[in-house]
Protein backbone atom coordinates (compact mmCIF):
# COMPACT_ATOMS: atom_id res chain seq x y z
CA UNK A 1 0.00 0.00 0.00
CA UNK A 2 1.28 3.44 -0.90
CA UNK A 3 1.47 6.22 1.65
CA UNK A 4 1.12 9.72 0.22
CA UNK A 5 2.39 12.48 2.49
CA UNK A 6 0.79 15.80 1.81
CA UNK A 7 0.04 19.13 3.51
CA UNK A 8 -3.05 21.27 4.09
CA UNK A 9 -5.47 20.77 1.25
CA UNK A 10 -6.43 24.42 1.28
CA UNK A 11 -2.88 25.53 0.42
CA UNK A 12 -0.76 22.72 -0.94
CA UNK A 13 -0.92 22.91 -4.70
CA UNK A 14 1.80 20.32 -5.25
CA UNK A 15 0.11 17.81 -2.95
CA UNK A 16 -3.08 18.05 -4.97
CA UNK A 17 -1.52 16.67 -8.16
CA UNK A 18 -0.72 13.06 -7.17
CA UNK A 19 -3.74 12.94 -4.86
CA UNK A 20 -6.25 13.79 -7.58
CA UNK A 21 -4.43 11.52 -10.04
CA UNK A 22 -4.49 8.50 -7.72
CA UNK A 23 -8.08 9.10 -6.67
CA UNK A 24 -9.31 9.52 -10.22
CA UNK A 25 -7.42 6.46 -11.49
CA UNK A 26 -8.52 4.40 -8.48
CA UNK A 27 -5.00 3.72 -7.25
CA UNK A 28 -5.32 2.85 -3.57
CA UNK A 29 -3.22 4.80 -1.06
CA UNK A 30 -3.14 5.86 2.53
CA UNK A 31 -3.14 9.61 3.06
CA UNK A 32 -0.77 11.15 5.62
CA UNK A 33 -1.69 14.79 6.01
CA UNK A 34 0.95 16.84 7.83
CA UNK A 35 0.01 20.51 8.36
CA UNK A 36 2.40 23.30 7.39
CA UNK A 37 4.48 24.85 10.17
CA UNK A 38 3.17 22.57 12.87
CA UNK A 39 5.06 23.09 16.14
CA UNK A 40 4.99 19.34 16.89
CA UNK A 41 8.46 18.03 15.93
CA UNK A 42 6.80 14.76 14.86
CA UNK A 43 5.24 16.83 12.07
CA UNK A 44 8.51 18.16 10.68
CA UNK A 45 8.40 17.45 6.91
CA UNK A 46 12.08 16.50 7.09
CA UNK A 47 11.02 13.40 9.04
CA UNK A 48 9.66 11.75 5.92
CA UNK A 49 10.83 13.91 3.01
CA UNK A 50 14.50 14.34 2.00
CA UNK A 51 13.80 17.86 0.71
CA UNK A 52 11.48 18.80 3.57
CA UNK A 53 8.75 19.23 0.96
CA UNK A 54 5.48 17.55 0.09
CA UNK A 55 4.17 15.55 -1.67
CA UNK A 56 6.18 12.45 -0.95
CA UNK A 57 5.17 8.92 -1.85
CA UNK A 58 6.35 5.98 0.24
CA UNK A 59 6.11 2.45 -1.17
CA UNK A 60 7.77 -0.05 1.16
CA UNK A 61 11.43 0.96 1.37
CA UNK A 62 11.18 3.34 -1.61
CA UNK A 63 10.60 7.07 -1.09
CA UNK A 64 9.73 9.22 -4.09
CA UNK A 65 9.94 12.90 -3.25
CA UNK A 66 8.68 14.99 -6.13
CA UNK A 67 5.40 15.18 -8.08
CA UNK A 68 6.88 14.40 -11.48
CA UNK A 69 8.93 11.51 -10.11
CA UNK A 70 5.84 10.20 -8.29
CA UNK A 71 3.91 10.41 -11.56
CA UNK A 72 6.51 8.39 -13.47
CA UNK A 73 6.78 5.92 -10.60
CA UNK A 74 3.03 5.32 -10.81
CA UNK A 75 3.14 5.21 -14.62
CA UNK A 76 5.48 2.21 -14.42
CA UNK A 77 2.97 0.37 -12.22
CA UNK A 78 -0.53 1.41 -13.33
CA UNK A 79 -2.17 2.02 -16.68
CA UNK A 80 -3.77 5.33 -17.61
CA UNK A 81 -1.31 7.63 -15.86
CA UNK A 82 -0.30 9.05 -19.25
CA UNK A 83 -2.23 8.77 -22.51
CA UNK A 84 -1.70 5.51 -24.41
CA UNK A 85 -1.00 7.41 -27.62
CA UNK A 86 2.67 8.32 -28.19
CA UNK A 87 2.11 11.81 -29.56
CA UNK A 88 -0.36 12.77 -26.85
CA UNK A 89 2.01 11.32 -24.26
CA UNK A 90 4.98 13.37 -25.50
CA UNK A 91 2.81 16.49 -25.47
CA UNK A 92 1.50 15.67 -21.99
CA UNK A 93 4.98 15.20 -20.57
CA UNK A 94 6.19 18.45 -22.13
CA UNK A 95 3.23 20.42 -20.77
CA UNK A 96 3.56 18.83 -17.32
CA UNK A 97 7.30 19.49 -17.18
CA UNK A 98 6.70 23.08 -18.27
CA UNK A 99 4.25 23.44 -15.37
CA UNK A 100 6.72 21.74 -13.02
CA UNK A 101 9.58 24.17 -13.64
CA UNK A 102 7.79 27.29 -14.84
CA UNK A 103 4.93 29.70 -14.19
CA UNK A 104 6.76 31.38 -11.31
CA UNK A 105 4.61 34.51 -11.59
CA UNK A 106 1.34 32.61 -11.37
CA UNK A 107 2.63 30.53 -8.49
CA UNK A 108 3.86 33.42 -6.39
CA UNK A 109 1.30 36.09 -7.37
CA UNK A 110 -1.85 33.93 -7.40
CA UNK A 111 -1.16 31.34 -4.70
CA UNK A 112 -3.63 28.53 -4.18
CA UNK A 113 -6.07 29.08 -1.34
CA UNK A 114 -9.05 26.91 -2.18
CA UNK A 115 -11.52 28.51 0.21
CA UNK A 116 -11.00 32.15 -0.74
CA UNK A 117 -12.57 34.30 -3.45
CA UNK A 118 -10.39 37.30 -4.24
CA UNK A 119 -10.74 40.40 -6.43
CA UNK A 120 -7.11 40.63 -7.49
CA UNK A 121 -4.97 43.71 -7.97
CA UNK A 122 -4.12 44.53 -11.58
CA UNK A 123 -1.97 41.73 -12.98
CA UNK A 124 1.71 42.30 -13.74
CA UNK A 125 2.88 41.56 -17.26
CA UNK A 126 4.58 38.34 -16.14
CA UNK A 127 1.32 37.12 -14.58
CA UNK A 128 -0.64 38.04 -17.72
CA UNK A 129 1.92 36.10 -19.76
CA UNK A 130 1.65 33.01 -17.55
CA UNK A 131 -2.15 32.99 -17.72
CA UNK A 132 -2.12 33.47 -21.51
CA UNK A 133 0.36 30.63 -21.91
CA UNK A 134 -1.80 28.25 -19.86
CA UNK A 135 -4.88 29.26 -21.83
CA UNK A 136 -3.01 28.58 -25.09
CA UNK A 137 -1.69 25.22 -23.85
CA UNK A 138 -5.14 24.10 -22.76
CA UNK A 139 -6.71 25.06 -26.08
CA UNK A 140 -3.90 23.32 -27.94
CA UNK A 141 -4.26 20.04 -26.06
CA UNK A 142 -8.05 20.03 -26.27
CA UNK A 143 -7.92 20.67 -30.00
CA UNK A 144 -5.04 18.36 -30.89
CA UNK A 145 -6.32 15.32 -29.00
CA UNK A 146 -10.06 15.89 -29.25
CA UNK A 147 -10.94 16.55 -25.57
CA UNK A 148 -12.68 16.59 -23.22
CA UNK A 149 -9.38 16.21 -21.32
CA UNK A 150 -6.02 17.61 -22.37
CA UNK A 151 -4.67 14.38 -23.83
CA UNK A 152 -8.01 13.15 -25.18
CA UNK A 153 -10.88 11.16 -23.79
CA UNK A 154 -9.51 10.17 -20.42
CA UNK A 155 -8.31 12.18 -17.46
CA UNK A 156 -4.54 11.64 -17.10
CA UNK A 157 -1.49 13.06 -15.34
CA UNK A 158 -1.28 16.18 -17.49
CA UNK A 159 -4.76 17.15 -16.28
CA UNK A 160 -3.67 16.51 -12.69
CA UNK A 161 -0.74 18.88 -13.21
CA UNK A 162 -3.19 21.68 -14.04
CA UNK A 163 -5.72 20.95 -11.27
CA UNK A 164 -4.17 23.49 -8.88
CA UNK A 165 -4.47 26.10 -11.64
CA UNK A 166 -8.20 25.39 -11.87
CA UNK A 167 -8.53 26.27 -8.16
CA UNK A 168 -6.39 29.38 -8.59
CA UNK A 169 -8.49 30.61 -11.53
CA UNK A 170 -11.60 29.98 -9.42
CA UNK A 171 -10.23 31.99 -6.50
CA UNK A 172 -9.08 34.97 -8.59
CA UNK A 173 -11.97 34.92 -11.10
CA UNK A 174 -9.51 34.68 -13.98
CA UNK A 175 -10.92 35.28 -17.49
CA UNK A 176 -10.18 32.60 -20.05
CA UNK A 177 -11.10 31.65 -23.59
CA UNK A 178 -14.41 29.74 -23.77
CA UNK A 179 -12.68 26.40 -24.43
CA UNK A 180 -10.34 26.83 -21.47
CA UNK A 181 -13.13 28.01 -19.22
CA UNK A 182 -15.17 24.91 -20.05
CA UNK A 183 -12.11 22.77 -19.34
CA UNK A 184 -11.54 24.52 -16.01
CA UNK A 185 -15.14 23.75 -15.03
CA UNK A 186 -14.63 20.13 -16.07
CA UNK A 187 -11.66 19.87 -13.71
CA UNK A 188 -13.53 21.56 -10.87
CA UNK A 189 -16.42 19.13 -11.38
CA UNK A 190 -14.32 15.96 -11.00
CA UNK A 191 -15.33 13.88 -8.00
CA UNK A 192 -11.76 14.00 -6.67
CA UNK A 193 -11.60 17.79 -7.01
CA UNK A 194 -14.94 18.17 -5.24
CA UNK A 195 -13.71 15.94 -2.43
CA UNK A 196 -10.45 17.89 -2.12
CA UNK A 197 -12.34 21.18 -2.05
CA UNK A 198 -14.79 19.96 0.58
CA UNK A 199 -11.91 18.77 2.75
CA UNK A 200 -10.12 22.11 2.29
CA UNK A 201 -13.15 24.00 3.54
CA UNK A 202 -13.37 21.82 6.64
CA UNK A 203 -9.72 22.19 7.66
CA UNK A 204 -9.20 23.86 11.04
CA UNK A 205 -5.75 25.33 10.28
CA UNK A 206 -5.00 28.90 9.22
CA UNK A 207 -1.33 29.22 8.37
CA UNK A 208 -0.39 32.92 8.79
CA UNK A 209 2.25 32.81 6.04
CA UNK A 210 -0.14 31.41 3.45
CA UNK A 211 -2.98 33.68 4.56
CA UNK A 212 -0.83 36.79 4.29
CA UNK A 213 0.38 35.74 0.87
CA UNK A 214 -3.22 35.44 -0.32
CA UNK A 215 -4.33 38.68 1.32
CA UNK A 216 -1.56 40.56 -0.47
CA UNK A 217 -2.94 39.61 -3.89
CA UNK A 218 -6.09 41.74 -3.72
CA UNK A 219 -9.36 42.13 -1.85
CA UNK A 220 -10.80 39.05 -0.20
CA UNK A 221 -14.47 39.04 -1.11
CA UNK A 222 -15.43 35.70 0.38
CA UNK A 223 -14.03 33.03 2.69
CA UNK A 224 -15.90 29.77 2.28
CA UNK A 225 -14.09 27.97 5.07
CA UNK A 226 -15.83 27.08 8.27
CA UNK A 227 -14.87 28.90 11.44
CA UNK A 228 -11.53 27.62 12.74
CA UNK B 1 16.58 10.96 -37.00
CA UNK B 2 16.16 13.23 -33.99
CA UNK B 3 16.93 16.93 -34.20
CA UNK B 4 18.04 18.51 -30.94
CA UNK B 5 17.72 22.28 -30.84
CA UNK B 6 20.06 23.88 -28.36
CA UNK B 7 21.78 27.20 -27.67
CA UNK B 8 25.38 28.34 -27.07
CA UNK B 9 27.31 25.56 -25.39
CA UNK B 10 29.17 28.03 -23.21
CA UNK B 11 25.97 29.21 -21.52
CA UNK B 12 23.06 26.84 -22.04
CA UNK B 13 22.92 24.57 -19.04
CA UNK B 14 19.58 23.02 -19.98
CA UNK B 15 20.78 22.20 -23.51
CA UNK B 16 23.72 20.28 -22.07
CA UNK B 17 21.56 17.67 -20.35
CA UNK B 18 19.96 15.85 -23.31
CA UNK B 19 23.05 16.44 -25.45
CA UNK B 20 25.43 14.71 -23.03
CA UNK B 21 22.87 11.96 -22.38
CA UNK B 22 22.37 11.18 -26.07
CA UNK B 23 26.08 11.36 -26.87
CA UNK B 24 27.03 9.12 -23.97
CA UNK B 25 24.31 6.56 -24.73
CA UNK B 26 25.13 6.66 -28.46
CA UNK B 27 21.68 7.85 -29.51
CA UNK B 28 22.10 9.42 -32.94
CA UNK B 29 20.83 12.98 -33.46
CA UNK B 30 21.36 16.04 -35.53
CA UNK B 31 22.36 19.12 -33.60
CA UNK B 32 20.73 22.45 -34.39
CA UNK B 33 22.57 25.16 -32.48
CA UNK B 34 20.74 28.47 -32.36
CA UNK B 35 22.64 31.26 -30.56
CA UNK B 36 20.95 33.31 -27.83
CA UNK B 37 19.63 36.73 -28.82
CA UNK B 38 20.55 36.41 -32.46
CA UNK B 39 19.19 39.33 -34.51
CA UNK B 40 18.38 37.01 -37.44
CA UNK B 41 14.60 36.34 -37.21
CA UNK B 42 15.25 32.84 -38.59
CA UNK B 43 17.01 32.23 -35.25
CA UNK B 44 14.07 33.18 -33.03
CA UNK B 45 13.63 30.27 -30.57
CA UNK B 46 9.86 30.62 -30.98
CA UNK B 47 10.28 29.30 -34.53
CA UNK B 48 10.86 25.78 -33.27
CA UNK B 49 10.01 25.83 -29.55
CA UNK B 50 6.51 26.46 -28.16
CA UNK B 51 7.97 28.06 -25.03
CA UNK B 52 10.73 29.94 -26.86
CA UNK B 53 13.19 27.91 -24.82
CA UNK B 54 15.82 25.29 -25.51
CA UNK B 55 16.41 22.39 -25.54
CA UNK B 56 13.76 21.08 -27.85
CA UNK B 57 13.73 17.66 -29.47
CA UNK B 58 12.03 17.11 -32.81
CA UNK B 59 11.23 13.59 -33.97
CA UNK B 60 9.22 13.65 -37.19
CA UNK B 61 5.97 15.44 -36.38
CA UNK B 62 6.53 15.27 -32.61
CA UNK B 63 8.10 18.19 -30.71
CA UNK B 64 9.22 17.64 -27.12
CA UNK B 65 10.05 20.92 -25.43
CA UNK B 66 11.50 20.32 -22.01
CA UNK B 67 14.53 18.41 -20.69
CA UNK B 68 12.58 16.07 -18.42
CA UNK B 69 10.00 15.33 -21.10
CA UNK B 70 12.81 14.72 -23.61
CA UNK B 71 14.42 12.33 -21.14
CA UNK B 72 11.21 10.31 -20.70
CA UNK B 73 10.59 10.37 -24.44
CA UNK B 74 14.02 8.84 -25.00
CA UNK B 75 13.53 6.39 -22.11
CA UNK B 76 10.53 4.91 -23.95
CA UNK B 77 12.68 4.30 -27.03
CA UNK B 78 16.22 3.48 -25.83
CA UNK B 79 17.63 1.40 -23.01
CA UNK B 80 19.94 2.82 -20.38
CA UNK B 81 18.32 6.25 -20.05
CA UNK B 82 17.41 5.42 -16.46
CA UNK B 83 18.88 2.67 -14.29
CA UNK B 84 17.35 -0.78 -14.84
CA UNK B 85 16.88 -1.22 -11.09
CA UNK B 86 13.52 0.02 -9.74
CA UNK B 87 14.82 1.57 -6.53
CA UNK B 88 17.71 3.35 -8.25
CA UNK B 89 15.30 4.52 -10.93
CA UNK B 90 12.85 6.00 -8.41
CA UNK B 91 15.74 7.77 -6.67
CA UNK B 92 17.10 9.02 -10.01
CA UNK B 93 13.78 10.45 -11.08
CA UNK B 94 13.29 12.17 -7.71
CA UNK B 95 16.78 13.71 -7.80
CA UNK B 96 16.37 14.80 -11.43
CA UNK B 97 12.95 16.32 -10.78
CA UNK B 98 14.36 18.12 -7.72
CA UNK B 99 17.07 19.60 -9.97
CA UNK B 100 14.48 20.45 -12.61
CA UNK B 101 12.31 22.59 -10.36
CA UNK B 102 14.72 23.66 -7.64
CA UNK B 103 18.14 25.10 -6.87
CA UNK B 104 17.09 28.60 -7.88
CA UNK B 105 19.93 30.17 -5.89
CA UNK B 106 22.62 28.07 -7.56
CA UNK B 107 21.12 28.69 -10.98
CA UNK B 108 20.87 32.44 -10.66
CA UNK B 109 23.92 33.14 -8.46
CA UNK B 110 26.39 30.72 -10.09
CA UNK B 111 25.31 30.70 -13.75
CA UNK B 112 27.01 28.32 -16.15
CA UNK B 113 29.77 29.89 -18.24
CA UNK B 114 32.01 26.99 -19.22
CA UNK B 115 35.04 29.04 -20.28
CA UNK B 116 35.37 31.25 -17.21
CA UNK B 117 37.17 30.72 -13.91
CA UNK B 118 35.77 32.98 -11.20
CA UNK B 119 36.70 33.81 -7.60
CA UNK B 120 33.17 34.23 -6.30
CA UNK B 121 31.87 36.74 -3.81
CA UNK B 122 30.93 35.29 -0.41
CA UNK B 123 28.01 32.91 -0.89
CA UNK B 124 24.55 33.79 0.38
CA UNK B 125 22.91 31.34 2.75
CA UNK B 126 20.53 30.12 0.02
CA UNK B 127 23.49 29.36 -2.25
CA UNK B 128 25.33 27.56 0.57
CA UNK B 129 22.17 25.51 1.16
CA UNK B 130 21.83 24.57 -2.51
CA UNK B 131 25.46 23.46 -2.74
CA UNK B 132 25.22 21.44 0.47
CA UNK B 133 22.06 19.74 -0.77
CA UNK B 134 23.72 18.73 -4.05
CA UNK B 135 26.75 17.45 -2.18
CA UNK B 136 24.48 15.37 0.08
CA UNK B 137 22.46 14.03 -2.87
CA UNK B 138 25.60 13.00 -4.73
CA UNK B 139 27.03 11.23 -1.71
CA UNK B 140 23.73 9.50 -1.10
CA UNK B 141 23.40 8.18 -4.66
CA UNK B 142 27.02 7.07 -4.85
CA UNK B 143 26.72 5.23 -1.56
CA UNK B 144 23.26 3.71 -2.05
CA UNK B 145 23.88 2.33 -5.53
CA UNK B 146 27.61 1.64 -5.35
CA UNK B 147 28.96 4.22 -7.84
CA UNK B 148 30.89 5.28 -9.79
CA UNK B 149 27.79 7.05 -11.18
CA UNK B 150 24.80 8.27 -9.20
CA UNK B 151 22.55 5.31 -9.97
CA UNK B 152 25.32 2.73 -10.01
CA UNK B 153 27.71 1.39 -12.61
CA UNK B 154 26.44 3.12 -15.70
CA UNK B 155 26.08 6.78 -16.61
CA UNK B 156 22.35 7.58 -16.89
CA UNK B 157 19.94 10.50 -17.06
CA UNK B 158 20.34 11.49 -13.42
CA UNK B 159 24.05 12.09 -14.06
CA UNK B 160 23.17 14.14 -17.14
CA UNK B 161 20.91 16.29 -14.97
CA UNK B 162 23.89 17.22 -12.80
CA UNK B 163 26.41 17.77 -15.62
CA UNK B 164 25.81 21.54 -15.74
CA UNK B 165 26.50 21.63 -12.00
CA UNK B 166 29.90 20.01 -12.62
CA UNK B 167 30.78 22.90 -14.96
CA UNK B 168 29.49 25.46 -12.47
CA UNK B 169 31.53 23.99 -9.62
CA UNK B 170 34.59 24.05 -11.93
CA UNK B 171 34.05 27.71 -12.80
CA UNK B 172 33.51 28.87 -9.22
CA UNK B 173 36.04 26.51 -7.57
CA UNK B 174 33.33 25.16 -5.26
CA UNK B 175 34.52 23.03 -2.31
CA UNK B 176 32.86 19.66 -1.95
CA UNK B 177 33.18 16.49 0.11
CA UNK B 178 35.86 14.13 -1.27
CA UNK B 179 33.28 11.70 -2.70
CA UNK B 180 31.41 14.48 -4.49
CA UNK B 181 34.62 16.04 -5.74
CA UNK B 182 35.70 12.73 -7.25
CA UNK B 183 32.28 12.38 -8.85
CA UNK B 184 32.49 15.91 -10.27
CA UNK B 185 35.86 15.04 -11.84
CA UNK B 186 34.34 11.86 -13.26
CA UNK B 187 31.63 13.91 -14.98
CA UNK B 188 34.12 16.46 -16.30
CA UNK B 189 36.23 13.62 -17.68
CA UNK B 190 33.45 12.06 -19.78
CA UNK B 191 34.15 12.16 -23.51
CA UNK B 192 30.89 14.00 -24.14
CA UNK B 193 31.67 16.61 -21.45
CA UNK B 194 35.14 17.15 -22.89
CA UNK B 195 33.65 17.59 -26.36
CA UNK B 196 31.05 20.06 -25.06
CA UNK B 197 33.71 22.03 -23.23
CA UNK B 198 36.01 22.16 -26.26
CA UNK B 199 33.13 23.39 -28.42
CA UNK B 200 32.22 26.02 -25.78
CA UNK B 201 35.74 27.40 -25.84
CA UNK B 202 35.70 27.70 -29.62
CA UNK B 203 32.38 29.56 -29.83
CA UNK B 204 32.62 33.04 -31.36
CA UNK B 205 29.61 34.53 -29.53
CA UNK B 206 29.71 36.67 -26.40
CA UNK B 207 26.17 37.32 -25.18
CA UNK B 208 26.25 40.54 -23.11
CA UNK B 209 23.43 39.41 -20.81
CA UNK B 210 25.12 36.13 -19.90
CA UNK B 211 28.56 37.77 -19.59
CA UNK B 212 27.25 40.44 -17.23
CA UNK B 213 25.49 37.83 -15.14
CA UNK B 214 28.77 35.92 -14.75
CA UNK B 215 30.83 39.06 -14.08
CA UNK B 216 28.46 40.02 -11.25
CA UNK B 217 29.23 36.81 -9.34
CA UNK B 218 32.83 37.67 -8.42
CA UNK B 219 36.24 38.30 -9.92
CA UNK B 220 36.99 36.68 -13.27
CA UNK B 221 40.45 35.18 -12.92
CA UNK B 222 40.65 33.40 -16.26
CA UNK B 223 38.82 33.27 -19.59
CA UNK B 224 39.76 30.14 -21.49
CA UNK B 225 37.80 31.02 -24.59
CA UNK B 226 39.60 31.96 -27.81
CA UNK B 227 39.43 35.57 -28.98
CA UNK B 228 35.99 36.30 -30.44
N1 LIG C 1 9.10 20.31 -7.08
C1 LIG C 1 8.39 19.85 -5.91
C2 LIG C 1 7.75 21.04 -5.21
C3 LIG C 1 7.14 20.68 -3.87
C4 LIG C 1 6.82 21.90 -3.01
O1 LIG C 1 7.33 23.02 -3.23
N2 LIG C 1 5.96 21.69 -1.98
C5 LIG C 1 5.59 22.73 -1.04
C6 LIG C 1 4.13 22.62 -0.64
S1 LIG C 1 3.00 22.79 -1.96
C7 LIG C 1 6.32 22.51 0.27
O2 LIG C 1 6.41 21.39 0.73
N3 LIG C 1 6.82 23.58 0.90
C8 LIG C 1 7.39 23.46 2.19
C9 LIG C 1 8.70 24.12 2.28
O3 LIG C 1 9.23 24.56 1.23
O4 LIG C 1 9.21 24.21 3.41
C10 LIG C 1 7.37 18.82 -6.36
O5 LIG C 1 7.06 18.82 -7.57
O6 LIG C 1 6.94 17.97 -5.56
N1 LIG D 1 12.38 23.73 -17.91
C1 LIG D 1 13.07 23.95 -19.16
C2 LIG D 1 14.06 25.09 -19.01
C3 LIG D 1 14.66 25.54 -20.32
C4 LIG D 1 15.37 26.89 -20.25
O1 LIG D 1 15.15 27.70 -19.34
N2 LIG D 1 16.23 27.15 -21.26
C5 LIG D 1 16.95 28.42 -21.36
C6 LIG D 1 18.37 28.21 -21.86
S1 LIG D 1 19.38 27.23 -20.85
C7 LIG D 1 16.32 29.28 -22.44
O2 LIG D 1 15.98 28.77 -23.50
N3 LIG D 1 16.17 30.58 -22.23
C8 LIG D 1 15.71 31.46 -23.24
C9 LIG D 1 14.61 32.33 -22.76
O3 LIG D 1 14.12 32.13 -21.63
O4 LIG D 1 14.24 33.24 -23.54
C10 LIG D 1 13.72 22.65 -19.54
O5 LIG D 1 13.92 21.82 -18.65
O6 LIG D 1 14.00 22.42 -20.73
Amino acid sequence: MYTLYLANKNYSSWSLRPWVLMRTLDIAFEEALVPFNDPDPANDFARFSPTGKVPCLVDGDITVWDTLAITEYLAERHSGVWSGEAKARAWSRSASAEMHSGFQALRSLHPMNVGLRIRPHAASSSLVRDIARIDALWQQGLEAFGGPFLAGEAFSAVDAFFCPVAFRFQTYGTSLSPASQAYQERLLGLAAMQAWQAASLREPWRDPEHEQEAAATGEIVQDLRGAA
